[in-house]
């Protein structure tokens, strides 16, 4: 038996949207597995980019996230002797675009394919298990369920998501060359964040589930501003307004910081998104930032079997 | 020449949407002013609910806001000695229905008028010079249009104005008889907010938006939750939470703080109506609480003359 799962990228918070807004994007993981029973040797193959740094093994995310799996469908027959595993990476590495949230996923779902889909079919169950191990769910919601997502805190469950109509829109990914660890960014995050930026982000949230809701993407410029995280990861981004303002000059609807960074992103028409993306490397270009950058669609399907 | 306005109340913040969003409500006060050149004596007349309270000429805020007004449109002919000034009083005074936002904004409107309605048609004018006045939007903004809206801080003017769908929905609204002046519950806030409460209060909002935007008022039960200002001004609110419950209980979709209070809010169905508000009288009569209740519609069009 072998199976294949793919699992989209996502980008997490949309600017004001802290720890609530993501959205799955069509640059993917592909993630396969075969049960080989008295096998004498089988193995745990990486392909893609920033395959070296990752474990192969029983440290690995993937692998962590089937044993986690497996343990909760009550299985005890799969180990790393009898599985060969092969991950074919296509999201970056803490980039900001939920490469973790999809190792994650993807190992959920391979374990749940091997165990005879146990988990429900809604996806709901995959999702409560993904945000259990990732901790927070802006990332893995859109993972599993694709789309453009706003996720409420359960109590220690997947809480109440709620699907937002996918925009007409691309989204332009620019992933620059240095690394920003999501542990990292997470600890430059003040503990409290002062009434008044509470407030700007409030009437933020507000714009972006309306230009959302009503596709009135005017209000993405408005809407995708943010005092909550950005202005601390900011910081640590050289330029990122600058490459913000460069883009919505480019004409993009709006820009922001893809989940913790360090990508940037920007939603625009596709008749701009190359202008857009174009204009968004060149002004980082300026501060000697290598750039990795795409032109991608909304994912509508999330994690998949292939 | 005799000028009638009326200005509906308002409530605000309707839960997580703290100083953004806010609702015009069928509760009405009226103002009315008569210029009388070379009188011998003029008048300053209120009437209806607490028009003892107030006071009757240059400190009343009605006045202090149509002399603003006076001074923006460069108008130095009117002053008490020429005006027969009526207000009567439908809003109850510090309830959090909005009575200063109602005062200021029909004071604004007797000045437009009397001046010859120099202020821009479109009313963002008039909103503007509330806001200046009242310190912040969401109550004078929906007592300008009408309706349901959320504001963003301009800089130093209206921001942005979006304008929900109006709720197919009664409002009850419950008046205790202790007041909570506004500036004493804005003291009790706290200057900052831990990050957790406002992730809590970002998927609050993003839920509100999209209960209203899409008219799916199930959302309105977790989308009402605040923990930006209510877990602090519910303090000094006896049993606010067991109000909010006993009201859901009895069939209300959600219920709130309405502004500052210590009026509590609830949005129902029509039918359900009348048992919502007959649960939340008796809840808080078991604190030994007297309540004036009001069941409101929606208003929808904001300042008028008469």
């Amino acid at each position: 038996m072998k199976i294949k799962i793919r699992v989209p990228s996502t980008t997490a918070n949309l600017g004001p949207g802290f720890d609530v807004f993501g959205a799955a994007l069509s640059l993917y993981n592909e993630f396969e597995v075969e049960y080989v029973p008295n096998a004498r040797k089988t193995s745990f193959i990486l392909t893609g980019e920033g395959k070296k740094l990752l474990p192969r093994g029983v440290e690995n995310l993937v692998w962590q996230s089937m044993l986690k799996t497996f343990k909760v469908l009550g299985e005890d027959k799969y180990n790393l002797e009898n599985l060969n595993i092969r991950i074919n990476l296509g999201i970056p590495l803490n980039g900001g675009l939920g490469s973790s949230a999809s190792a994650i996923v993807g190992g959920i779902a391979l374990a749940n394919v091997l165990c005879g889909k146990e988990l429900d079919k809604s996806k709901s169950q995959i999702a409560d298990l993904a945000i259990k191990i990732e901790g927070h769910p802006d990332n893995v919601v859109p993972a599993v369920f694709g789309g453009l997502c706003t996720c409420s805190d359960g109590d220690g469950d997947h809480g109440t998501v709620l699907h937002l109509p996918i925009p007409k829109l691309k989204a332009v990914l620019c992933v620059p060359s240095f690394e920003l660890r999501t542990k990292h960014s997470r600890q430059i995050l003040p503990k409290s964040i002062a009434l008044k930026d509470v407030v700007f982000n409030i009437s933020r949230v507000a714009m972006l589930t309306v230009a959302f809701c009503r596709g009135d993407y005017s209000l993405l410029k408005q809407g995708m501003q943010d005092k909550v995280h950005q202005l601390y990861r900011g910081k640590v981004i050289p330029a990122m307004n600058e490459v913000f303002e460069t883009a919505i000059s480019a004409g993009a609807y709006g820009a922001f910081l893809s989940g913790s960074g360090p990508a940037l992103a920007a939603f625009c028409n596709g008749k701009d998104a190359l202008n857009v993306q174009k204009a968004m490397v060149e002004r980082w270009k300026k501060e000697s930032i290598l750039v990795k950058s795409h032109v991608l669609d909304f994912d509508t399907k999330g994690v998949l079997e292939i």
